[in-house]
Formats: C-alpha cells, structure tokens, sequence
C-alpha cells in the first residue's frame, strides 16, 4: 500500500488549518477559486469520522460557499467529496461560471472551450480577496 | 426560464419524504444504488437553506451513505452537489465500485468498462433491501 498523499502533503496552498481540518487553495489555471476542504487525520469517509468532525467539516465547506459566492458571484456553486483516487476525506468547493472550461459540465467531465485568457486574469486577481475572507470566515470557527 | 424539473417532479422512486426533502433512488442501470437526496422547496445554492435545513439535509445524505455502507460495502462513496444543469439543491449519493462503469474517475467522466451483467443484477437485488433501510434509519430523522 502507497503512502496517502493526503497524509504525506498539504495537498494545496493552506489558507487555513486548524486541529480537525485544513482549507487549502488548488491551483488549477482553468478554474481559479476552486478550494478544498481536507481533514488532518486519515479517514475514508465521512461517515467514518466522529459526528462532531463531520459537522465541523460540513460546517467549514459551507463557509468556504459563502466566502466563493461573496467574491466570486458564480453561476452555481458545487460541492463534492469523492475520493476515488485519493481516498483521504476532502471536499472540492468550486465556484463555477457560464464560461469556465467544462460548464455546465461538471469539472471531471468533458472540456466545452476556452475560457477567454482577461476573464481568467481577472478572477486570479481575486485570489488574495479569497484568502483573506475566509482567513476572517473559517479562522473564526473554531479549532 | 423554464419550469424546475425537480419542482415539477419527484425526480426519482420516492423512499423517504417528509417536510424539507425526499430521498429517491435513481434509476441507472449502471450504477444500483446510486440515490438522490432532494431539497423540496426550491433552492438553488446550500447556503439559501436556513442553517436547520443545511443540517437536517446533510444528516439525511450522511444517513445514506451510512445505509449504502451497510448494503454494498462499496470501495468508496461519493457525495455531490452540483446542480449546474438543475439549479435547485439536490445530492448525489453514490455507492462506489471497483469494478462499476466509471471507477476510479467521477461518475461524470469517461467511462472505464462494462460491469459484469452477474455483479450488476446482485447489486439491482439489493435495491429492496436498500429502500427498507432508508425507511427505517431516514424515516426516524423527522421532519
């Protein structure tokens, strides 16, 4: 059995991290803001962490929602916690819009154009406004 | 703007409704057991919900993963919200198989094989067994 990757990494650029969890910023060039919720310790699946966890959890995921929506304005918000491939409980929060690459796909579907390079510019420019919102946001929920 | 067909619809075989949402088993030949978790008001985004309703939806998708655990002993699960071509708040819950049609990309992406027709017709055998376990662990989570 490999390592976790999960376990042996950050898995993205912490924004936050307390005792349970970390918020963690994906670099993905097609979808600037996408954001992902990872638990410290391992665990398969939700339902395999404490109850108390999963609320804490379920609780940051959504204040990463609100925080995306704020900044973000997105045609539709989605969520989702899969696992496949690395099975560590994380949860994706990506804000979508019309013209991201794979809308109204979702992201691990088939890629539907070229977002147009300004537009792309424009929501990376508002990566430092993400961060500093949900530092404000989740830092206040608690350890 | 068109009618909602979640609004307009069940959206699937009711199992379990009560005053905020209906679970619905989804009909995909593919993927036995593949279950929705539907929002009944309209609701485009999670945070639209009232944090109780926030809750109570996710303990009832966190009741279903723990049923499908208990039912399949799928290699992983799968929760989404996406909504993007139904923008009214829904989740898939999604018992996960070594051997099922998109395993391990998304169920949304490419798709790997075809699933033995013997392996899929033990899976569609459970299905009643999965809908009695809804009713007896989500039909006590109240309304």
């Amino acid at each position: 059995m490999q390592a976790c990757p999960l376990c042996a990494e950050n898995g993205g650029l912490i924004v936050v991290r307390n005792d349970l969890l970390r918020v963690v910023l994906v670099d993905d060039p097609d979808l600037p803001g996408f954001t992902r919720v990872i638990v410290n310790a391992h665990a398969r699946e939700m339902t395999d962490l404490e109850p108390a966890a999963r609320l804490q959890l379920l609780h940051a995921v959504l204040a990463v929602e609100e925080v995306q929506r704020e900044v973000f304005s997105p045609v539709k918000m989605n969520l989702a916690s899969l696992g496949n491939a690395v099975p560590h409980v994380h949860w994706h929060v990506i804000p979508r819009f019309a013209d991201d690459a794979f809308y109204p796909q979702p992201i691990w579907g088939t890629r539907q154009r070229e977002t147009p390079p300004a537009v792309l510019a424009a929501r990376h420019a508002l990566l430092p406004v993400l961060r500093q919102r949900l530092v404000e946001h989740i830092g206040d929920l608690g350890r």
